[in-house]
């Protein structure tokens, strides 16, 4: 009777826990995701051939989405994070919404452009951090000359995930602005001082920028005098000021020096990570692939998966710019990392 | 040249935001997991074949799989979360091991087993909440009379999606006891008194097991003393000692009383839950299907699927437990509910 | 012009640090509490004297304060806590009013009496742990037969010498009841289970009653299998269950049985501690004195004196319950220990 | 009987509460602290006198204390805090030493001093906050030219109260620098950024230095944009960077600019308030005095106070550093306001 059985119990709406245990229990895990690399001076035309030819009306956004190879459908660049390139022309506006995934963008070139979140307008710069987490209205402008264009990371892989996603269009194409421009940013950055005046602490960073200029003073300041980590170099995490955490209860992200000749012992852990070479070049080994990275480039690094960065110049710094889903793997409990 | 150029950007490893956008982003989550119910009466025959015929030296573990019609490939019971049904026979052992998922074991029928949780050996009775925390060891041994059945409640689903589970044999069958039995309960669950020598705080509850004689005192002093939830009734959430809050990191359980003839109002919300029949009968309309149950079923509600509870009984008591990724989904900042 | 210099500062309201450095800063600190023994045989008769002579309605409370002598004025127990022994008769009511500074009740002899903590009735019963936490309503009455006494704890000394205490008469004599008797107590002391509708986390807990049958179920499951503490036995801190801490966060409570013939180590820490012998007799050595406490004895141990307890009896247990401030020296960041 | 038995219970280490009532429990706070002001052209003269005519080997610190005339003994500023002027001398050493108290220094004039906190050597200038948190090893040396002053501010009052303090002498004068000058300010000041390598969450700030420069970036950023508090202006609070909270967990630090012309709400809150003048000249109605500042002044608002500040300029700005026990209060459950 027992081929029976398996038929009949299957009808039922059940399977055989026994036939899948393998699959289902791994002795670590083993990312769909692979090792990849995308150099940003083979996508630059290719953006700026669609801003020429898409209008921001026919496409909601304008981005080149990072596919990992091992994650085409849906798509994503690592398993729970994406990452795009998105590019903005003067005179363009980018349609206000908002999404439960939790957003940001780092700016790789342009100037004039700008985001409004939650009525406030954030201005760009290149080597800015934009936050826009989740539920925050948001839309772009850009009032500057040529083309802007800028990484997008999101979470929308571990929103979608866990099918907890809400999408919603703004009323009108664009926000207002509701407070002076850039408020946030210049009441939260300086000096460690939190306005203390209508505390609203919240899982979410309230700053809206946290400008290159204030990162490039922090490498400066440290200068040579930081020890730094083994394995990720003089490297600084962005954090939320109502707790110390990172920006977002999803992602964190951070900013590494890696110094001339720095070579990283190799490492893993089970968050993913996804890195834009601010500056420098040089290499990662990340399991058996080794991606060489210039300026621009972005990469990812599968959790897991193990990881040593190199700055191949022995007379400049390669500065890494990166974000992972350590704050979510965290929370779950299921935070491991190993050194070599 | 834009035809060439979707082909180029593809082999790039990049695509067009533009054309999935709304695929990605929408209005609302879409569960791929159904509204489902299995019937314990069915179920039963065929566990008792499979324990039958089967060795639990050939299966790691004799368990049918509860596997929801819409997640067939990976098996899951709701995006999040898996529930099965296990059955072991005097005399048996399953294998000591650990894994990342976190797990738990609600006792259906049988008396004289118990698990090993890290050294300790916990006893089990009907209607007793049994834990085994991510990266436990554990195994089960049977020294009583007839077969013993009980619904494994795991958070597998979630944590390889989130491709961050580990898992580990003992190197023995068993563990040897380490310390009293049951200890963790008797020194844990008694009057809200937490021993104040060697604290431990955790993520994880430590206590071992959660006793149905306790879960019933709870109840027979409530009385009808409680206003309770409009939608869950008189729902009483398993806590962790060191700080309050729910069992482990990823699941909530609980349990809920609901009187003679209550009708709960239309509710629903991000997480995912699944419900098992302790006592009574009724029916749960989730989206647009009816649930229609008895004791000892299982039925799963997915996130955001709107459901409404009945007791069909004017005269009976409906028990129902349940368990929810509503830790993890609040943890991420994804929590949102409704209330019709 | 030195002397005139020193004339000169203090007209301007100051003084020479460097004349003082000694005082304020000392090696260790030096109690101005002594540790001290009331003996209940010996205050039984006067409370019982005063409840004949003294009206209710004349003293707000019928309370004799337990005053170390190190501390008269203000009179205090410990630098921290206060104790006191009120005694209630049959009929009786003490006024509803309301405080800053937190309070609660341990039971020692009668029944009948309940205590009104924001419009809930909580009935007391020997060996019950009542909590009325800072700014709650309270008042008290009588309708049991014979004399009702307890030990009151409060943490006034330290609400007044941080000089945070706010004081309200209630305006009528007593609360009405406006919530089923005792009902804070039936739904949470069992199996630490919360109920999980309108959940209101705070720093207190919303324990009315921790019943003594509750903590003799624990001491009974727990039996001879606790290690327990070298200093303190079986010590068992009553927790707020919305976050697994102490009932208040400016006392912690604790029950510990020490088994016959129990000889501790000698320990001390900066919180001071209040002690009272629900059970049994045995004496602790405090620094250099020797107190030698029987059933329903009260005695202070100092904050950073030595202490030692003993179990005088190889036959019997002693029970002892016991407050400390240490939530509030843990909060401030000021917690030591020392275990010789 | 009654008078001897008011007898008996004295002998027996008792008090009748009915008698004190009143006295323990108050309507509302009382502080025994007065409002006061201290005016530092006044103290100036004197303390270059002490610097004068008395070493620093006698005196372990050269510091005039700010006694309260409500509070000569033990002598103190406001109930739970005190401040000092202190004066060290080019080519002067100040004793290593460390205690539970909490401390910061405030520099007012002078250039060339440092303080080594646990084996950093942290610089001075003027508007510098350092902090040199409980049980921290320090010293201070001066190496630049003329007399170098600041204001000390430290919770002893607050841990004497307590009993809780100790005190110890570092085994040679000064420490050794064991680490680069400045470091933790330099890598901790910067843009939100935290060193991600080696991460050592705490109670208190890691920052040896919030310095001026920053502060002074703080408001030029914010400029006319903020809204700030009706009572306070734009007050900004200095963060301990591992939780986003207060510096230290017993003191508060804010750094406030009154506009030209601004006039506060008046406001009442149970935590007592230090404020120095850094810049500008106004006053405070605290309760029913007046107290006209001007720069480098201090004053104290005791607790529950009334205040109201005033920036009397119409064209100048008033900055005012504050240092508060909120922290402490509201950690222990007794923080209330009131505003007018």
């Amino acid at each position: 009777m027992t081929e029976e059985a398996y038929e009949a119990i299957a009808r039922l709406g059940t399977a055989p826990l026994w036939r899948y245990f393998g699959n289902l229990f791994n002795a670590e895990p083993r990312s769909r995701a692979v090792p990849y690399l995308w150099r940003y001076p083979e996508l630059r035309p290719y953006l700026l051939h669609f801003a020429d030819v898409l209008s921001l009306e026919e496409a909601e956004r304008r981005v080149l989405m990072l596919v990992n190879p091992g994650l085409p459908d849906p798509p994503a660049t690592t398993t729970t994070l994406y990452a795009g390139i998105q590019v903005i022309l003067p005179g363009e506006t980018a349609q206000a919404h908002r999404h439960s995934a939790g957003a940001f963008r780092f700016i790789i070139e342009g100037r004039g452009a700008y985001t409004t979140v939650n009525g406030e307008r954030v201005h760009m710069h290149p080597g800015d951090l934009l936050l826009t987490p989740g539920w925050h209205w948001h839309d772009h402008a850009h009032e500057g000359d040529g083309p802007m264009l800028w990484l997008d990371g999101l979470d929308f892989p571990l929103v979608n995930a866990l099918e907890a996603g809400f999408f919603e269009l703004f009323g009108e194409r664009t926000q207002k602005a509701e407070v002076p421009d850039d408020i946030s940013s210049r009441q939260f950055i300086h000096g460690r001082l939190t306005p203390a005046w209508d505390p609203r602490p919240g899982p979410n960073s309230p700053i809206g920028n946290y400008p290159w200029t204030e990162t490039a003073r922090a490498f400066d300041a440290i200068a040579e005098d930081a020890t730094g980590s083994d394995a990720d170099g003089v490297v600084l995490e962005y954090t939320n000021p109502w707790n110390g955490g990172p920006v977002m209860p999803t992602i964190g992200c951070r900013i590494a020096r890696l110094r001339p000749g720095f070579r990283g012992v190799v490492r893993r852990q089970t968050p993913s990570t996804i890195y834009h070479v601010v500056r420098g070049s040089g290499a990662s080994r990340v399991d058996d692939q080794l991606l060489e990275w210039s300026e621009k480039d972005v990469f990812a690094v599968p959790g897991w998966a193990r990881y040593q960065h190199v700055n191949s110049s022995t007379s400049q710094d390669a500065v890494l710019f990166s974000y992972t889903d350590a704050p979510a793997i965290t929370a779950l409990g299921l935070y491991r990392e190993e050194v070599a």
